[in-house]
């Protein structure tokens, strides 16, 4: 690989990638090459005349794929490294067509349209090398503390979460739905006494919203635990996973992010800073922004000032929002003992937008399908999620969190359709 | 956890789990308490007219989850792990009905409705365990080894492999198809300069079949690297993947796979042998066994039949076939430059069955626009992907491996619905 080259000693090398520039010139031809870790000029003289190699040069297209061998040397006045590779062979491996189809500054959906050459330009390569080592930390974090990796199924005989923003799929004599969420079945995992488990997966929804933050389809990460007391057990975790994830990025990837996107990366603090929902809002009104829903929920500018309050107070990108009202969150969530019009929940909010939700789950089966009746939800359609808890279950919460936004948040992008591989929406299904 | 509770020093303690026995005496109640990690017996001496514990312990149901303190005595005259728990309080977390609906012999199909229930048998939990332990491995092989990890999306706008065995989508306006592998986006990974990719997710195939190796829903372990010379390169990732697999996974549950499948994990010999496919076939006919097809391709048996022959002749559990005809190859696999008739492609058999394909791809467009054709495909619907190969792209190759058939051969289980969370098939989307 490239970025390897500095550390060479003077000699043969092979280095393959593509063509990011070429300057043909009467006495020398140079050419920078690319690959996944980084650039290097490559050199050769002209011939009197010219010669295949001089000429192969000549007709080279921009984004081309060659692979070169020739003779490495350190020389402190090239600007790119202070290396360069004179040419010796040099092989056009694939060919590209003479025009790229977006520039600099084409649009976002221009850009998405052409996704595969999007992803040349080395910032979009190194949000998906920050994903790899993310989401390998927080794999080994898992792993480390005896979670079970489970591969939930995304095709589903009833809705996971709602028959809202729901993909339905003919299924051979039937119908199947794709999941919302793994919801169900992580919680099948905890009265199957696995314990700890997690999962990070697609998930679907028929959301026809055009956000910067919404998707039909996205990465979620999720994790469920057994034997928690409230949602204060699964802040615990979430937070510590947290931890190890931008741990990781930082060391792996500071100085990167630093030269690519000006963003000095911070491990967060343990513990983040907790707010009742309640609390938070009446924060926001005090600050001067009076939350413009019907309903006991936050909104994203809300999201955005508590945030931006907490950032001044604690000195804090995170913050948990907690204990929402039991009229905002799904029926599975369990209530407060003393109060059945608040949750055991928590809104994970970063950077001012929320990136996960969790909750300790209602696990004692007639309460829970009260909380099912009392939503106006059909048992009926609900009868095998409901068995799950009927033969024995222990007390539990996990968390589900967007794998784009914590992305997008992490290096002030605009949108998870930077931080998503392939994005998907009510009107994009290509690439 | 319970597996921890003989290393520690006498004292008190709690434990968690679900209830696996109880014996109910006159003059002393037991009851042997499971999690995760084992299983512990729990001891309590019955008071005289009984108080609330032993009352609780009277009425308890197997299965039912509780919460357990009291003292840890180790006991050499107890036969569970030489330790028992001598129980002071005792709390029912979540009550079982009092009938089980699966016994050991209930048919597999009666133990994926109550899948569940199925799980919390100690060796299923076992192989949800080697599942992580093994997918972990894979994945720390691949980060050190500087591959990037991707999210290709499910919903695709067309077939990623044949028109064949595919769901449809009604999505907004428009149809989308579920990705039956990642193929033509870890491919693009390829032109985007990625480098080296994997993925571990879902794939979909709408196929009627009820083999024990056939699901509609699956995982699939992939990869795809670029600069390669032929599928040898391909095929020498693959195998020092598996090692590192079967390493980890010996190693941290060897003992108990021994204990609770009678198995020996081996970690396997590199290189794994090579064989042409149409000399495994002669080999196979000079077993006696000649394989029933019309075209080129083996079949499960003559699968099984080579497989004996390469352990009994070169000790191995695995066997590379390789160079399958063109005519049983989809389009983009490269073909030999010296004979179109044959790819440079593989199928990787493990103790008798097929666990994976892997190829170089065929990066050259016009090539692979001629295949195409070739094989009767419609070049338009191809027409995203083709566009990957018109901007440069390098030489490339990969594999996509089912997870569940590799756990299956493993362990010497029957059927993938052992090893798979939650099985999906033609008549099973429950629960």
């Amino acid at each position: 690989m490239i970025k390897q080259l500095p550390d060479l000693a003077d000699g043969q090398v092979t280095v393959a990638g593509w063509v990011e520039t070429i300057r043909d010139q009467k006495k020398v031809q140079f050419v920078i090459l690319r690959d996944e870790s980084g650039s290097v000029q490559l050199v050769r003289p002209r011939p009197e005349g010219d010669d295949e190699i001089s000429s192969t040069i000549s007709e080279l297209t921009l984004g081309s794929f060659v692979r070169v061998s020739g003779e490495l040397k350190h020389d402190e006045r090239v600007k790119l490294g202070g290396i360069e590779v004179k040419i010796e062979t040099f092989e056009v491996v694939g060919k590209a067509l003479p025009e790229n189809p977006i520039a600099e500054d084409s649009s976002i959906d221009k850009r998405l349209d052409w996704r595969f050459l999007d992803l040349r330009r080395p910032e979009l390569n190194l949000v998906f090398r920050v994903q790899t080592t993310f989401e390998h930390a927080l794999r080994t974090w898992w792993v480390e503390h005896d979670f079970v990796e489970i591969h939930t199924p995304k095709l589903m005989a009833s809705p996971s979460e709602s028959r809202a923003e729901l993909f339905q799929v003919p299924y051979f004599e039937t119908t199947a739905y794709l999941a919302q969420s793994p919801q169900h079945f992580k919680q099948m995992a905890q009265a199957s006494g696995f314990g700890k488990i997690f999962e990070i997966g697609p998930a679907f929804r028929a959301d026809p919203s055009f956000t910067a933050r919404h998707a039909t389809e996205f990465t979620s990460v999720d994790a469920e635990i057994s034997w928690v007391d409230s949602h204060e057990d699964v802040m615990r975790m979430h937070e510590e996973l947290l931890v190890a994830g931008f741990t990781a990025v930082k060391e792996k990837h500071g100085d990167e992010i630093k030269a690519l996107f000006d963003i000095d990366i911070e491990v967060p603090s343990t513990p983040f800073p907790r707010i009742p929902l309640a609390e938070a809002k009446q924060i926001v009104a005090d600050r001067g922004y009076v939350v413009p829903r019907a309903d006991d929920d936050m909104d994203p500018e809300g999201e955005r000032q508590i945030s931006a309050y907490v950032k001044e107070t604690y000195g804090s990108d995170f913050v948990f929002l907690t204990d929402y009202a039991t009229s905002i969150r799904p029926f599975y969530h369990r209530r407060h003992d003393d109060d059945a019009g608040l949750t055991n929940s928590y809104d994970l909010i970063y950077n001012g937008t929320e990136i996960s939700t969790g909750a300790q789950r209602e696990h004692r089966v007639e309460v829970l399908e009260a909380q099912a009746r009392d939503k106006g939800l059909d048992t009926e359609e609900l009868a095998t999620y409901l068995d799950f808890f009927r033969y024995g279950v222990p007390s539990h919460g996990g968390f589900g969190m967007g794998l784009g936004r914590v992305l997008m948040l992490m290096l002030h992008l605009p949108s998870i359709r930077e931080t998503t591989y392939l994005f998907r929406g009510p009107n994009r299904l290509l690439p």
